[in-house]
């Protein structure tokens, strides 16, 4: 059982970067944390209602919810924001962590981003995650989430004051892009990834699989 | 259980670079087969010679080896060696793939690399290994090998006509190279790989973790 | 009017590409020319049912079609394919040219995109558009293809044989990823493009604004 | 017509940077809006000889001026940056956005491309420009300018404080990487840009177009 | 002799990535300064350890040691910091700078790069060096410190609270990596750089060369 | 004494990437070698006249020529390519090889790249100089040519068949790029590099340089 956190700016950038992932996490067993970091101040919406939301989002999601309190549009990659992340990673003795990818036009995304590959200095799974508002994204991870679909988009909804105001936002566009990187990944619905750092646990993989199986040694003949 | 299939151009390219890993998934229990596109006809070394070479390395990684019967110095990536390749990834339904990533000074390496990716198009897990005539490299993807490094080191011994004779193998490289990298993983020994393509499959992994597991669901204080 | 031509490897690869924006120029008043390079003989389908389909997906986007006769799975960068590019740029005296992205794991689209490049070499407008194979592709330009999506499934359609039996060819995933990259674009429907080489034509713009028209010339109060 | 704006850190940056371009959308009816961020309070020069010869300038190349009224070595790509610019682009009805490149080692260029890129977030036409202090920049789009380089140079000439004192602003070189980028577009002056993103408008060019204009359909003989 | 200037956020981070560098430089009759920016008060470690071990490492290395007495943890690329960096390249007249690779997950070190590539802006020879932390290096430059690596892993070994309490610092490490580039160098042990701006000084190094030293000219036969 | 090696695939490419460097590396005393790989048979000029034109330029540059006899316009990647190359390596036992940059239009700039890259395996200092074809160039090594722009226009206008017939060869442009590189080089004239690997020998430059000579030790005095 793994211990999974992810980073997010503001209330619905998780969802929106790896809510499918996050509830295919969940389906096998794993622990999932949210650490938002700033409670969404500028709106669209009342920071009650974000609050509220992104409640109702985690618990689609069946995931922790762990609030930043840090200030939206105000938030910086320093050591400030570095600790909160610190904390939370140490918290929940996190084995995978995602975050916002680093080129972004949005200047609390590339902090969050920032902030957590520091604060993950010596962890050795973090996957960066898309957002509407990301600018250079090149992905070549992907986690398969066709049987995760629907949560996701649920989970987004909860988000209504984004679904209704915000541009960034719109449940058609997720479907869309899901299916795009679902095709690169030759499967149907996918997430993508880019990975800052990840250590593949082969051995943890097979823990159940007989020890000793022999594969056939030796020169076939080539077809 | 996994199938593997690593794919290089000459004897000895497939345990410089990903040997530590290949040991590691046959400790996982999965399947590896080595495909060796040519017979390494340029020496240093006889082609029977390095056939024997070959053959050895294989078994000391427990791995079948199937050979490509193509010509060193002369590997193109063209129809007939994507259709080795394919042929290679049919025959033992590969899971996964490595191969040598395409920036690289040797001819051969090049053109194993994009004949492998233009034969696993419909693949979805295709990892480049790096050889010491790569040119550019940024790996994100790490294995473990720390337990392997002596299979590895052992099986690229059994190349004695290359250690002898070749500068690019060298096995104090070999493992400063390992540790190199390891650092980068926060581990002790790691191999490095760029992903071509990777579907992390979550689901296969906990299949024994109990279903209904429940993460706690609320907002937590901060710390 | 401007005179576009459109180079592709096989019969279906110029729809996937920018099938849209060849519509869009169609729309715009300009002239267009696909430039198929092999007749597709590796299939599924057919040589002659290739040749049928795709003649008939030149008369839904109104265009000309011309045959570059070279041999699926066997195209060479070299001199004979730059000729084939070369003497179809010269005889459609073209403005602008979309090609393949370089990146890309079928060995036919990188010989068609590097052989246009070199055959374009003292053209000023060329852009690399994308396949279902491309490997890397990091889009900054866009054309709004709203109103011409459907006449691009169409021309899609035409192509039956692959429809019917490549995983590469999903109207489904046509329309995901118009989608995907329309909201990149801040649009409905896009088709995404790399520039190799764009000069973009101000003056050409506005033959009808008038001449003299003049802009309030000061320093404003800053709001 | 067109509304333009052009965003530059410090007083002589926008000439530096599209100077020539701007005068080319004067020339094509379109209006031109420059907004300088700072006063260029830290020199050469003083603030208001600085004001004087940006004045000048604009008038120079008749564009409308904005001043930003931040401060020179202090600027910050925070949401007050942003929201300078997110004024000027409303204020103007921006529809094409010109800003320094976002490698440079200038660190007020920095936080000029970026806040501008945030500002910008659902604009569908922004263009990086370079400057003397730009360190990375691999062009692909280009403006001719060969009709209006002398523009260019009057317009930074008029920075007289600027050409007399400081190494970065030296006319001579303004001639020489016009032709340098000038040869890459296969045209004489150029200008060059990388594209953050640009949707190309294909149907607004040729409002002028018969609308029934018809391409031949059908299949040429092959030259 | 040239003057070289070495620029580190904190104490051990300049032996960490050039230490042999500056060893052969010395050893090649340069002078070197290596100016460290904070005092590292972070830790592990207090500051006066951490200014005793500094001092003893300059020692070793036979270099001047100049403070920037800014803080640990809060670097900015601010325009202090540039200043800072500044006063240290006038009083020294550095020929050549060294300083952190800008990709890096530690914002000090990041801070670092980008305050010195702005000091330097009129310098020619810029070179950035690796980190433990740093994210992304392809480096293409290299000096051979075959004959120095003794006397880096001495200049690191002063920093005994560095190497018994830091994961990121360990001697094992620092010859695993230096082995790593010397064979990437096609050396034995190598630091290896990525040259943010290099003029490589031709004429300078034989000053002693004949003269009129005549080469053939003419058609020889080949081989 | 160092010894140079510059390759190209066309007689007058080595004078229009690296002719500017070559004279510097006579005027320090290097011996400077050309080989050109083919005899620039698809003109425009004739075989006998663009030998003459090559043989007048080496004699400019004060430089050997050799001539490698393989075909204008069908150069490859291959073995037989790579030979040569090697030949000419062993031959002048070169300590530095200029070539063509690999991202290029023209297909032989391409083959000349990755040929001479492969055969220059084991050594370790290769640069990439750029073409007017070139297509992607980031340079970081600069070499000040302002002693030695006459020279290489000189050995340029040497091929009066290129100059007076080709787009591609424009003493204008050699000038104007010259600058521009100069500029970014903060010096007059100079000719870009990109390094595909690069030794910098410190030790060989001061031979002369008092072997004792002592840097200041201690902690100066912050400014």
């Amino acid at each position: 059982m793994r211990s999974v956190l992810a980073v997010g700016a503001h209330p619905d950038d998780i969802e929106l970067g790896c809510g499918g992932t996050l509830a295919a996490h969940r389906c096998a067993g794993d622990t999932v944390t949210m650490l938002v970091l700033t409670g969404g101040q500028n709106g669209p919406g009342s920071c009650a209602e974000r609050r509220r939301e992104q409640e109702r989002a985690a618990r689609v999601l069946d995931a922790v919810l762990i609030w930043g309190r840090l200030v939206d549009c105000a938030l910086a990659p320093d050591a400030a924001t570095v600790t909160v992340v610190e904390n939370a990673l140490r918290s929940v003795a996190a084995d995978i962590v995602y975050v916002h990818a680093p080129e972004d036009s949005h200047q609390d995304h590339r902090a969050a981003a920032t902030a957590t590959l520091a604060a993950a200095r010596h962890r050795n799974r973090i996957l960066y995650y898309r957002s509407p508002s990301t600018t250079e994204f090149n992905p070549t991870m992907y986690v398969d989430i066709s049987a995760h679909l629907d949560r996701k988009v649920e989970a987004i909804a909860c988000h209504r004051t984004q679904v209704a105001a915000s541009a960034m936002v719109d449940p058609e566009v997720v479907a869309a892009s899901a299916r795009h990187f679902g095709a690169q990944a030759r499967t149907r619905y996918a997430e993508a990834f880019v990975p800052a750092r990840f250590v593949w646990d082969l051995s943890a993989t097979h823990a159940d699989a007989p020890a000793g199986s022999t594969a056939l040694v030796g020169t076939l003949p080539a077809w």
